[in-house]
Order: C-alpha cells, then sequence, then structure tokens
C-alpha cells in the first residue's frame, strides 16, 4: 500500500501530494500510522535545504505520534495499536561507545527521520522501532508531537547543567522556550524567562516561570547581571552574548541549543572570571527521550499547539515561517 | 623588624630592594620566613599594570613556600616551623555561598596575594593563615613554589571536566603546560602534549605525555580532529580557535586558563555539532589547592624551576618575559 504523505518537490517549494511505496518492514522496523506531526524550525531548514543535504521530493515532520499498526519480525517492545512517537532521529549504528552508553545522539552514523528519507507529513510513517518511543498515558498526542524533538531538545541541557536549586533563565519564549520554562520550573528551578516581546509575560509566568525580564530593557538587564546558574538559549537569532554571559553567576552555564547565525564574539576574559562555560547540546539519546517523555507526563507539560489538518499544511508552515505560531504548530490526520 | 623585599615603583619598572613595616600580626594572619617564590606571568601583568589595578610600590610574588615563624593568637592549624605555601589567593569573606562551598576562588570579596597588598619577593610574607597550606613531606619546596598557583591553574580544570579514561589534550609545553601534562598523566589519561616547538618533544613524552603532535603541522593536526574529550590551552596567546575545537570528540571540552586575548571566533554551529564545551577557569579553592599537593605529593609532580638567588630577580624576571625559562623561575631566599 502507498504511503501518501507531503513532499516539497525542491528547496523552498510549497508541499504537494505526494505518494511512494515504502516497501517491506525490515526485521526492527514499524508502521506507524501518523496521527499528529509537529511543525519544527529544521523541517523549515530542510524543504529550504539550508544545511544543503536536503533530496527531493522531500517529506518533512520529525515529531510524529501514531499507533503502531505492524512490527517487523525483530521488533520486541511494540506491539500494534501502542501509541508511540519519533523524533529528529530515527536510526543510528547501536554499537560505538556514544550509542552503548545511550547517546545515540552522538554516533557518527546517526540518521535523521528526514534526512535522505521520507518523515512525518504522511498517513504512515516506517521506522526503526528502536527509535520509536511509547508515549505515556497522561499526554495529549498534539501536545506531546513537539516534545519527541523541540521538547528533548530543551530537556537535554537542562538535565545536563541544572539542578533542582540551580537559578535558570531561558531566551525567547516560542517554540522551544515554552517546553523550556515548564521543564526548568518541574526540575524545581528558578526560572526567570527572557523575551523581546512584552506581550509574553502573562504566558511565561503561566507557564511557571518566577520572573519575567524584557531583553531590550537595559536596566533590567542590568538588574539580571550575575544572576544565572545556567542559561539556556532557545531562539536561533544571533545574540549579544558578552551581554547573555553578564547574566551568568560564577560557574554558569550557557547553553546553547539553536544555531545562531556567526561566532561567539565572548573574550576569553569574559569567561575566566567566575569560570564560566559555553555548552552546545542537540536533541538527546534514547534514555533521555524517554526519561523526557516520563517526566512531562509526572509533571503536565505539554507543547502548545495550534492543531491543523495535515491538509493545510502549507498555511502552518507559513505561520512557522513569520514567527506566529504561539507556540507550535501540530498537523493532524 | 621591617620586611625587606623587591618592588616595582611604577609599571614596568625593574624590582629594588624595598622595606617596609608589616605591622602587628591579625588574629588569623601567619608570618612565614619565605625560602622560594615563583615567578609567575601573572606577576609581570602586575608590574606591568596591565590589569590597570597594580598599587605602587609593589611587590610581586604568590608562589610562595617558607616556614612558619610567627601565627596570630586565632590560628590553630599551622605552628612554627612547619612548612607552608600561599598562591594568588590570599583572602575571602569564608562565609558566602561560593567560601562555604569551599570555592573560594569564586568569592566577590576575594583578596590577591599582591593585590593592594605585597607578595613574596621578599624574606617575610605576613597573610591570613587559612591560605596558607601545608606542603607535603614529599615535595622539593623549589619544585613546589609553582604548584601554589600555576599548578591548581591546570590541576582545577582537568579535575573538573577530566576523567581517568579521558583523552586529554594539553595546549602549549611551557610553565604552566608542563605541570598539565603531568597532573593529566596522574590523573590516569591518555595525553597528546600540543606544542609549537618540535624540539620540546622528548621533554614532553618525558613528562608523561603519551603523544606529541606540533600544532603547526597542518597534517598531524588534521589527524588528531575528534580525538580529545579534553583540551586545556596552557597558554595565553591568541588561538585558531576552531581549529581547536576541531580537535574535540564528542561532548568534549576545551578549557581555558590564560586569558587569550580576542573573542572565541568560533561559530555556534560547532560546538552544537557533537555537543562540545568552551569552560574557563581560574586558580582553584582551598580544598583544591589542598587536595593538589597531595597529589603531587603522591605522584611526584613537581615544576621544573630554574632556581636562582632572589637578589638577581630581574635577570629571572627577564627570562620570564622572554619566555626562556624551561619552565618556570623559582626566586630563593
Amino acid at each position: 500500500m502507498p504511503i501518501r504523505a507531503y513532499a516539497a518537490a525542491g528547496p523552498g517549494k510549497p508541499l504537494e501530494p505526494f505518494s511512494f511505496e515504502a516497501g517491506p518492514l525490515g526485521p526492527h522496523d514499524v508502521e506507524i500510522a501518523v496521527s499528529h506531526c509537529g511543525i519544527c524550525h529544521s523541517d523549515i531548514h530542510m524543504i529550504d535545504n539550508d544545511w544543503t543535504w536536503s533530496r527531493y521530493p522531500l517529506v518533512p515532520g520529525h515529531e510524529v505520534v501514531g499507533t503502531v499498526r505492524r512490527i517487523g519480525p525483530e521488533v520486541r517492545h511494540l506491539a500494534a495499536g501502542q501509541r508511540v512517537g519519533v523524533g529528529w532521529q530515527s536510526g543510528s549504528c547501536l554499537e560505538c561507545e556514544w550509542c552503548v552508553r545511550g547517546e545515540e545522539n552522538c554516533c557518527e552514523r546517526q540518521q535523521g527521520t528526514i534526512v535522505g528519507r521520507h518523515g512525518g507529513f504522511a498517513d504512515l510513517l516506517h521506522v526503526d522501532g528502536r527509535f520509536a518511543f511509547p508515549i505515556p498515558e497522561a499526554l495529549d498526542s498534539a501536545a506531546a508531537a513537539p516534545l519527541l524533538c523541540g521538547g528533548v531538545t530543551v530537556y537535554s541541557p537542562l538535565r545536563e547543567s541544572a539542578r533542582p536549586w540551580s537559578r535558570v533563565g531561558i531566551i525567547g519564549i516560542g517554540g522551544l522556550g515554552h517546553m523550556a520554562v515548564q521543564f526548568a520550573r518541574a526540575l524545581g528551578c528558578e526560572v526567570t524567562a527572557f523575551s523581546t516581546s512584552p506581550d509574553k509575560k502573562d504566558e511565561a509566568l503561566a507557564l511557571g516561570a518566577h520572573a519575567f525580564v524584557v531583553s531590550t530593557d537595559a536596566n533590567r538587564m542590568k538588574d539580571a547581571a550575575g544572576s544565572l546558574d545556567v542559561l539556556l538559549s532557545a531562539v536561533t537569532a544571533r545574540l549579544d552574548w558578552p551581554t547573555w554571559i553578564g547574566l551568568l553567576r560564577p560557574k554558569g552555564v550557557l547553553a546553547l541549543v539553536g544555531a545562531s547565525p556567526g561566532p561567539l564574539d565572548v573574550e576569553v576574559a569574559a569567561i575566566l572570571t567566575g569560570q564560566k562555560a559555553i555548552r552546545g547540546s542537540l536533541i538527546g539519546g534514547r534514555p533521555a527521550i524517554r526519561e523526557m517523555l516520563e517526566f512531562a507526563a509526572r509533571h503536565g507539560i505539554r507543547a502548545k499547539a495550534e492543531v491543523v489538518p495535515m491538509r493545510d499544511v502549507n498555511r502552518a508552515i507559513e505561520r512557522v515561517r513569520r514567527n506566529e505560531a504561539r507556540y507550535r504548530m501540530v498537523l493532524e490526520a
């Protein structure tokens, strides 16, 4: 049975209906009937070939939630009828030092769900079942889909650098940031949300932030200097890095998850004083994803999503491109 | 009794004999008869007023080893006759969160041994006994003196980031680097020494490096790409940061201890990929210094020092300025 999907025929093109034969299931593969799929900025980068490795026709979609329909003969941990999710990564060697440590996102042979293969803007997804994760009962499918990529992207560095007693800042209250605020709060931290938009204050506080700072307000930013143990940038804009480094307390960590353009124009002396660190992070390994889903379920963490029918995919993408989504777009089958 | 010292009368001036009255010992102070004092690059920065907070006449010297002569009435842990060492830091509030954690080097009210007070290029040093550390029997005084500042400067970030199974690179086999190689080896790590001087190979291997790479050899550097868990820069020159970041393995850490000029011109994407970190470090707290001295004693780690009489201080400083010391200059009373 062919898979019915939406694909871009070339860089920057609108998506169009596209059918293809997925072929037989591999021994470890599962077939998932997609019920929901989030739209992530990485989908747009892939559609636009910003990273130069897109192949067309390109079916985006790597925040997938759906129901297992069929499983390959070697699949033991999943069964037909089970609700699962798939994120950015859909494969790795499973043998290298990173894979055996559960840091598959560091594997040299990692496979992206939409890199050289078709993703979740489709009715069905064939994928290695070892990268499909059971979705806890308590999570709503639409609210869970963005957790699979965006959620673990912010959870992973917080898990690494923050402790319950940490003072955590989140830069940007958008698709990633609104999840980061919830995770940081649930991790026990004191949370300050930073945004260029004063009108996001109420929302940020409702999400769990203890304080809200308009980052264009120089006086408030000055007051916040030296106040944070962990500062997570959840934006992809180029930031004034020295100012943000200045917000860190001694031994503070600036965690970056978005590929902001340009260099880190921070003087070496600025990170020596106070022994600060700048740390990059990309998605998370399989243990981090499982743990994140359970943690989200336990703490009622959910992506705030605008849910639209999958046939309106181009309109939804347009809202993401214009940064209009509050805060995440999710396609529904 | 006046203290007889060597002082710079103004920025960049040669040192001249200088006497001053130290006044009575404070309740927690000790009087140390200086037997040895290392010369650190920070002494030169202070002599030259590079950091703009030098006060003159300025008596340098913050890698002090000597014998306790007198103690203040509140001193319980040291006694006259005991051999002790003093490093860059000679005071802190002892009450803030950093001090109570034993990270006195993060204290806002930290006091530098030669900042606004007179240091160890002298026959006597009056200093807060809480920042004087017993020197283990096994350590020779001249070889121990540079450990008090330079030693803990490299030990502390290695202790923080390296594990016995880590692959560690040390950039620069000089005053700091030659100690860093020894510490990294003794910590159990696989050690690669990087130097622009091919003639330092034998020395680096003798110090404990498993491999030596001439960092100007583009082919060898290419071979080393993606090979290190921890890379400690023990130089203050401006480096080609993107190249060095490229030497890190996934989750690798670039540790900086020297205030290299200029910004970290590293693209954000370069630390996202492989989840790398850049971390600054400055000296170490009191627990780290005690531990470092015991660790050095247990493993036979010693600064390679050229020992010269204190009256030859200007000649010794000149050798440091010209980078001729192999690898550390130590003044002897």
